[in-house]
Formats: C-alpha cells, structure tokens, sequence
C-alpha cells in the first residue's frame, strides 16, 4: 500500500498500531514511537502517523500499569491565589487515589505548545485537567484517539460537546452583584469584565444587564469597562470611571484582583470605602476578606470545582462515564464591609 | 541464614536485592516489592526488609529510563503566594529539562507521613523538593539507600550535614528591617517572629537583635512576641502591643501575611500607617506592592531560591555533586510607604 495519510476514512474500528504502520508503510516501533509522544522520529513520518490517527483513528488498549498513577493539570497562568485553590481541590481527590499531581504552566498562553503535548504523552498520565484554557481541536483530537480523558475546568470559551468541563455559575453569581448593589439604592453601577472573548466575562455582564434592567435602571455604555483580570486593570479602568462628569456610586469589578485595584484608586483620589464608592469582587479568594475594609465578593467555589473535576477524571479513566459531563456549581454572594448605601446628597 | 535483621552490620558495599533477600529469607520478588512501594508485602516482613537496608545500605542500580521524568516537590502547607512564588521557579527549571512537576501537601505537618514515602516510591521521580518541612531521619535514610536525591528548600530545622539544602538570609534581613527603622529615628521597634522552633525565625530575631545592640537601643522585652505565620497572629499581635502603656512605633513583622494583620489592626484603632506606626514585613510576596499603603519588605527570593533548589536536584539526579550544597541566597530590603520616621511629639 503507498505510504500516504490521504485516502478516504476506512470504516469500522479504529486502527491498531501494525494497521498503523501498514498503512504508513514504516515500522511498528516508529508508530509506537508517535502514539508515545517519542520526539525521534523524522517531521514528516511523524506527520503521516498523526494524520492517519486523526482520520481513521486509534485505540490504545488499556491495561493495567498501562498509565501512570498520576494526574495532569495545566494551568494557563499559575499566578495568584486562584491556582492555590484550584490545587488544593485537586490534591485532595488525588491523596483519596495516591494519585501524583503533575502540573504545567503556559505562561499565559490559552493554547499548550508542541512540547507540552509529547511530555504528557511520555508521562502517560491517568488523564488531564486543563485549567482555564483550552486546547486546540488537534490537541483534543490527540487525546482522545490515545484514549487519555481530558477535562476543562473554569473553561474560557465556547466548549467541545464531547469534552467534559466543570464551571461556575457566572451569569447567576453577575445577576446576585448588580441586585445587591441596586437594593442598596444605587443607581449608577460601573462593571469591570475581563477580556470580551471569554465567555464568562460574557455571563457575568449579561447578569449585570438583565438585573439592571429588571430594575428599570438604564445601562450608560460609560460605566461598562472591559479590561483584563489584574489589579492594574482595576486601578487604570476606576481611574477613568472617577473622572467622568457623572462617576458611579458603586463598582462590580470582574475579580478579586481588579477590585484591589479599584481599592488603590479609591485611596488616590481620597476616597473612602464604602462610604463614598461601593465594591463587590468576585471570586472570593481568601484576600477578598483581607482586603481593608473586607470585600463583599462572588465566590465561586474554586477548590469544589476542582474537586469534581478531578473526580470526573478518575471516573473517566477507570473507563466509566461520570454522572455528568457538564457541571456548573454555584456562586454564592457574600457581603461583607465594602458595599454601603451612595452618600444621601446624591 | 536465619531470617533476621539483628545480626551486626556487614562490611563492604550495599546489598543487592538477592542479598537482601537472602539475609530475610524472603522471595527477590518481596524485597522488589518492599524497596519499590509497593504495599502488597506483610507489615512484619517489610519492616525486617527496611531494617536490612538502613543497617547494611541497599544501592539501586540506576539505569537509563530507571527513573521516570518526574521531580516530586512536597510542601508542609500549599497556602498563599509563597507556594506560588516556589512552584513557579521549579516548573521553570523543569520545563527546561522536560520533566513534570509532581507536587504534594503535607496539609501542615511539617514531616511526611508513610503513605506519602510509599507513593513516590511508586513514581520513581528524579527526586524530592522538600519546602518548609523536614523528613525524618528515617526518611532520609530510605531515600539515601535508594540513590533518591533529596533537597531541602527554605528548611525549617537544624540541617543533616548530608542533605543539600537552599535557603536565604534571614539573619541579614532581620539586620538590615531594624536598621532600616533605627534609621528613621525609631526606638521603639516590636518584632513577630514565627514558631521559637523555626530557625529561620530564630534568624530574623537575632539579627533584629544586633542591630538594636550595635545603635545602643536596648530590647524591650515586651516588644518582643512570637506567635505563627498568620495574618490573625499578626492582627492579634498588634492588637496586644497597642495595649501597652508605652506603645511601638514601629513593627517588624516575621513576614508579609503577618504584617497584613498589623494593617488590619492598625485599621481598628484607627491609626494611619506610616504616619502613627511604621511596618516592615518579610518575604516581598507579590502581596507586599498591593498593600494601601505598599509594604515596605525584606525580599527573600524565593523563585531564585527554588530554581536553586530543583537546578541542583537536576545535577544529583545525573550522578553529579552540585558546586555548592548548601546554598544561602542574599535576601534584600525593598522600601516601599509603610515606613517612616515617628511622629515629632515622640
């Protein structure tokens, strides 16, 4: 048979390595070699075996000792409290399973890299648990023809059907914020979001917008601030809000994080909290209660989510399904001290 | 031979498993079993066969591929920025050398219990970070008589001469905080320390110490407090010292979480930091610059300190000694608005 990846999809069940290696017309090692992440094998071999996988597609036979007791979590940024939580929930599934916690960082990339992908491969981990990130189709693709589960927790944008995911309920814990802020007697409600391509921002202001519009409070286009999830943001975006001829009263910030800076520019410009400017986080990272005075904050049950996710994943691998593929846990609004009634002249 | 570990040591190299398991009258396949983890050995006869190794010593033989592309890091408290700051300059180091990082927390016990030896075991890792914690003198053992590299990172006890260790200067930094305030004209000057059995605690106080004796300012007693590395110890703390008939004018907290708590009750009494009290903190957390006002630290670098710590695991995992084993790196004061000279009427 010619060595080529590019006839039409055969029928029936996926390949075996020796169909593989037929079909590639190269060796049974060098297949193995592929499907094992190996990174000696020449660009173009490698590039026929993927694409034959990914068309007629393979099944690795699971045995035991097959995978490594180990679990996989790659985060798109390991960077503030929100990581130490996410950890903390899976370690605690992993310790129940004397299961190792393998974690990479992307360093801010949303998409693992090349070599992210044969290292997984290598350490043949139970599965994977990609925190808020994603992953290519390819990637996706690739897990799934070597039969290695894959879940997304706190997912950025839109979703694989077939992947499953564990999220917050963002559009819910958007609506809570902006109806405390309104039964305060606020009227004019700024909102901080992150970034407008993901989706959870997305929920979180559509929250917003239909709380204030159930309350018959138009939204000013002035006071939606889209930004990203860093304490700058906060500081630069309430910068801004605080020199508008009309400022707001209050502030839904997108995260803890933005909220502090929301704080520090409050500080500049003399203002007190709650007296003068109302603020409601969301997260509720262990800083939200540190912060001077407390913030009232969304909290979003990180260390849960990371719990089911990882619950999820040892189901999946164990070759059973999980009761449910698309989780979505609570948010929760607890108030604290930084959120009052606006100043009785306004 | 009778089946004991009782006999006086044997001279000459350690056993191999058929000596082993031919001292214990046991099968090769149980003291396999026994040096791998594996939990499937009578309770009785792995601790003959663990007994056999500590006195007699037992050396894998290290093959290429023995060893799986894993550098475990187990932490005494995954909690805080502090666990960040480390995890991210191990997965720097271990991205460059394609390992994964296998992280594990001993929920606030300072030495591992026996599960967790077994575990890694059972992964096989290039070796062991430990953070903050200690092993016990049994555990090290086991890890030395399987040729698995160990390294402490920011110790907490007295050192095993033997075991590699990266650290930082905490006697220096304590010096350089008191001397920062001496120099603003303080004399009354508190200091927290963390648990009187830490030595890097026990560091920061004696050089705390120095620089009050060298300016010729005499310690008082009462500003002296110990308590744990909360930010609650640091509120409850400050709240005590607030109480005294002739209050401090300055703190040096034992670090950054602690200091926080000195804002929060500094806050409740209404006093204006630094204007009415000066505070220095210790580590430079990402915390200490988002601080109302930014916290005037002591930097210990702890990123540097963990790529320190997993470059020399790196070196020992390849049959090398590292230039140096035991490593101090320099600590720095960075000062930021916490701090001030005391008020004129003082």
């Amino acid at each position: 048979m010619a060595p080529t990846g590019e006839e039409a999809p055969l029928d029936g069940a996926p390949l075996t390595i020796a169909q593989l290696a037929e079909h590639a017309g190269v060796s049974i090692a060098t297949v193995s070699k592929v499907v094992n992440g190996r990174l000696d094998v020449a660009p173009d071999t490698r590039a026929l075996i993927e694409s034959l996988i990914r068309r007629h597609g393979y099944r690795r036979k699971r045995r035991a000792g097959d995978s490594a007791p180990l679990l996989e979590v790659v985060f798109h940024e390991l960077r503030g409290l929100y990581g130490v939580e996410i950890l903390g929930g899976v370690e605690h599934v992993a310790r129940d399973h004397n299961l190792g916690v393998v974690i990479s960082e992307l360093q801010g990339r949303h998409t693992p890299g090349r070599g992210w992908f044969e290292d997984v491969l290598t350490r043949r981990p139970l599965g994977v648990i990609a925190v808020h990130s994603g992953l290519t189709v390819e990637q996706s693709d690739q897990f799934r023809s070597r039969g290695m589960p894959l879940v997304l927790l706190d997912p950025t944008g839109d979703l694989d059907d077939e992947i499953p995911s564990v999220g917050a309920g963002n559009w819910s814990g958007g609506l809570a914020a902006t109806r405390h802020l309104l039964g305060l007697g606020h009227h004019r409600i700024a909102v901080m979001t992150g970034p407008a391509h993901m989706l959870s921002s997305r929920a979180r202001l559509d929250g917003y917008r239909t709380a204030m519009d159930m309350a018959g409070v138009p939204v000013d286009p002035a006071l939606v601030c889209v930004g990203g999830h860093r304490i700058a943001d906060g500081r630069h975006l309430t910068r801004e809000l605080l020199r508008l001829p009309d400022p707001p009263t209050a502030v839904f910030a997108g995260d803890d994080g933005q909220a502090l800076g929301v704080y520090q520019a409050s500080a500049e410009a003399g203002l007190r909290i709650p007296e003068d400017l109302s603020v409601v986080g969301f997260d509720d990272l262990p800083m939200a209660e540190w912060n001077i005075p407390p913030l009232t904050s969304v909290r979003r049950p990180l260390k849960e989510m990371a719990v089911a996710a990882a619950t999820m994943l040892v189901t999946l691998s164990q070759g059973e399904q999980p009761p449910q593929r698309r989780v979505e846990l609570a948010t929760e609004l607890v108030v604290r001290s930084s959120t009052a009634a606006p100043r009785a002249t306004e």
